[in-house]
């Protein structure tokens, strides 16, 4: 019966989080047998100015990437 | 000092989640000996369409049931 | 479908865990009525050395505890 | 930047659980376009005595489906 | 590869928050070693009304300590 | 009252761990202004074959890593 939580951060549409869910769904099933109705899979979206990696939030990353010149 | 998080789909009463944190509360401070002073209880309420299980968001189950007939 | 996660440190026994897993449930079930197949508790149980609260291990503040004159 | 945390009963094997890595990685990759360097997954595994469902434990569980006659 | 989540109540400000993110992940990088890249922290803000501590929820007690008489 | 869960990788020294659960109290202290006593910290110890980062476990990467030539 597993249990998966997924941390991440906001930004992606309603289409690719849907699809997320189904793709993690069929890999836990497919890779170790786990019954398809067993499995419950979430998403906790976290605001990207609350979430730091690397001593940088995702918020700020995205700014500077943003603003970098090509 | 038990933490307990509750990961739960939005669609309750403000009253109905108040009354669970209660009951939670309760249920630990009864069945371990735990000082209500010590636990501690919250929510994480999680998007209907971003909490799959059996491989159906919430979202769709709950459509489905309310569109079927009776 | 309520996902319920109870971290706990360690030193309570399996009878006590197994009767908290039951009255969690049966509260969450009460309180908002959801059914009790859907609902799933689970303990993540913590070294009390590796559990702090107020800025003291819950291993020293055990130790602290019995050792200190009644 | 995924983070996937996988809470499931104990009993599957080293193997199973590399590949159920993998596989939710490449999940993960495939259906949001995350880079694969920045996912991040990882197991909490429970004690089948510790994980109740629908009023039962794992444990409880496995026993019972053990037992019974075919 | 510390993963670091931190549940807090609503109310703080985000240069708070900020500072937050900040001072743990340095707290982490000094205190075992774990080079800064490696570092991930996150905020999981939780509604105060649906945060309980000892039987009380945050929004009550608040509510109860800003009408006390001083 | 924030609550802090933190996800390591076995292999740090209880005194490392035990200095983590200090500095990062300290951090959120000073950081937001929560009292000491409100603030708890626990860590969850991660398998290092059971925590994939970029398609890698953290297992194997210590292999890799202890069997390169300098």
């Amino acid at each position: 019966m597993p249990l998966i939580e997924i941390h991440l951060a906001a930004g992606r549409t309603a289409a690719q989080k849907r699809a997320m869910l189904a793709a993690v769904t069929d890999a836990v099933h497919v890779s170790i047998g786990a019954p398809v109705p067993s499995i419950r899979v979430f998403i906790n979206e976290v605001n990207p100015a609350e979430f730091m990696a690397g001593g940088e939030t995702l918020a700020e990353r995205r700014e500077r990437e943003s603003s970098s010149p090509s």
